[in-house]
Formats: C-alpha cells, structure tokens, sequence
C-alpha cells in the first residue's frame, strides 16, 4: 500500500521542513505518460496506468479511503520506455496525457515528503508512507499535522491536469 | 519483423547442423507464462503476450502471410517476473497457460535455429531472423530447405499446448 496525502504548499514550506531536520534527498524532473484502458475507464474505476521517465511502469489500484490518496500501487522496472509504451498500444491502452514536474525529494521521520512543481499546476507537497494501511495513515497524518498542511487535494495530477484542459 | 518458421524434428537433425559447421551457443530452460486479453480474445485476433523466465515481456502481433509464423514482435526487459504478472491481472489479462521447453540455441549463416524439447509435446525446431521481412523470408527458406525441414508447424506451442487440453 502507499498511503499519501497532497495539499497545495503553505508558505515558506521548505524552510519549515529545514528546522524539522528533514533531509534533503534529491532534485528530479519527472515525466509520466499516463494510459487509459482498452475496455475500462481507469477515471471512473479510479486506477492509473503510467509510465515513468525513470524506466518504471505503475499501475496504482483505487483509493481505498475518504480522505486520503491511499491505493495499491505495484511498481515494475522497464529496460525501455518506448518499447513499454509500443507494447501498451499494442494491446490496446491508449495515452490520455503526459504530466511533468520538478519534484524535490525529502526524508523525514522515515516518511517522503515531495515538494513538487507540477507544469500547468503549480506547487503541491506530497507526504507519502509505504507499507501496512493503519500505522502508515497514523504516521501521515500526524507529520501532515505538524507541517501545517491542511484542506487535502485527492485528486491526482493527472486528473487535474485534465481539468485544465490543457493535456 | 520476427520471420520463422517451425517443424518437427527430423533424424539426427543436430549432427546435420554440426555438419553444416552451425554454431551451438547456449542451452537453456524457458518458461512462458502466456496471458489472454481482458477484452480480446488473442485466440482469435492471432495475438500472443507472455512472459518468459529471462526477464521479458514479449507481445506477438497476428501472423503476416500464410506458410511461415512471421509476426511482429516487441520485447520489454522487466525487473521482476511476479511483479509483471500481478501488474498484467490487475488489468485485467488473465493467465491461460505456462509453456516450458529445453532449448538449444544455434546460429547459421546469421539466423538463429532453436532445437526445442517441449513439455507435453516433444521435439521440434524453429529457424528464424529478425529484421526487414523479405530479406529474411528468403533466407530462412533457404535454410529450411538445406536443412530438410517440411511440414511446416503453424501453430504456436500455446496453442498446441492448449490443445492437448492439459495446460
């Protein structure tokens, strides 16, 4: 399970997570395509196929609560993204949008917290626990608390991207 | 383009091939895991996805002609073969049967030459060339002929499998 929250960034976001001691991790530009079903539309039965430019194919299963983004997400390594993505259309799947951001990766308490600036949305932060459902939503809310963040957005990238129009 | 073609095993067909001064270049046990399409029926659309025990993901577009098994082919490295499977159900593809087969690999004048020993269904060989199809069409037949192979099986191992009815 990955159980995540998301929320638009407060102010000054980053120089809070300095004084909590969060390390920092890693600066990274992400680039998913994301696909549609053959024969299901993953925007009403809530999945999500994608694949990363970091040569990782995800399928994320539906949120499985009211408030947070938790959902089953299975992760593959891929040698090759245009091979992935032939095959995919090969078998049907089709490309719904591409959603790239500047993501700024950081450790805290053993959760990850993502400072990200998403293209055509704007600035988020993703605080995010993998494993067990119950100690995983504690640990995340607890930190989400802390870190002030508050009126959570469910909605995934790629959904909003959508909304926008623009993909 | 995979251009190939597939017969039964003639006598002593692997004294010909050291005859003929064919490179023997590795045995090894295959294992495919075939998977039908959540609304397709490959059986149908004379399709094919699997996975096999070295790591890849291979889907086979429908056959191009009507003598040889020549057909499109992609192939993706994975990272993990119970990943790619639980990824492939969860969309929806369902597992129909597992193929597993010894095989002796040999090359020939640049075309690789599969001796198959197939659980359940004996022996065969596959001759076979990747590449632009004409070209290859041509030299595959050659081969076959010098080789004295006839007969030429045009059903995949899945389907032969599947009709022993014991997959």
């Amino acid at each position: 399970m990955e159980v995540e929250i998301k929320a638009r960034i407060p102010e000054n976001f980053e120089e809070r997570l300095r004084e909590l001691n969060a390390e920092f991790l890693r600066e990274v530009v992400e680039e998913d395509i994301y696909f549609n079903h053959p024969c299901r539309d993953f925007a009403s039965t809530d999945e999500a196929l994608r694949i990363r430019n970091d040569y990782t194919l995800t399928y994320k299963g539906p949120k499985v609560d009211k408030d947070t983004k938790s959902r089953e997400e299975i992760n593959l390594k891929i040698e090759n993204i245009e091979d992935a993505a032939a095959l995919l259309e090969k078998l049907g799947f089709r490309k719904v949008a591409t959603v790239r951001k500047t993501r700024r990766y950081y450790s805290l308490d053993s959760l990850t917290i993502c400072v990200d600036n998403v293209e055509k949305l704007g600035r988020f932060v993703e605080v995010e626990c993998i494993g067990e459902y119950e100690p995983c939503r504690e640990k995340v809310m607890e930190l989400a608390h802390r870190l002030g963040l508050k009126n959570f957005e469910r909605r995934s990238y790629l959904e909003l991207v959508l909304q926008t129009g623009t993909a």
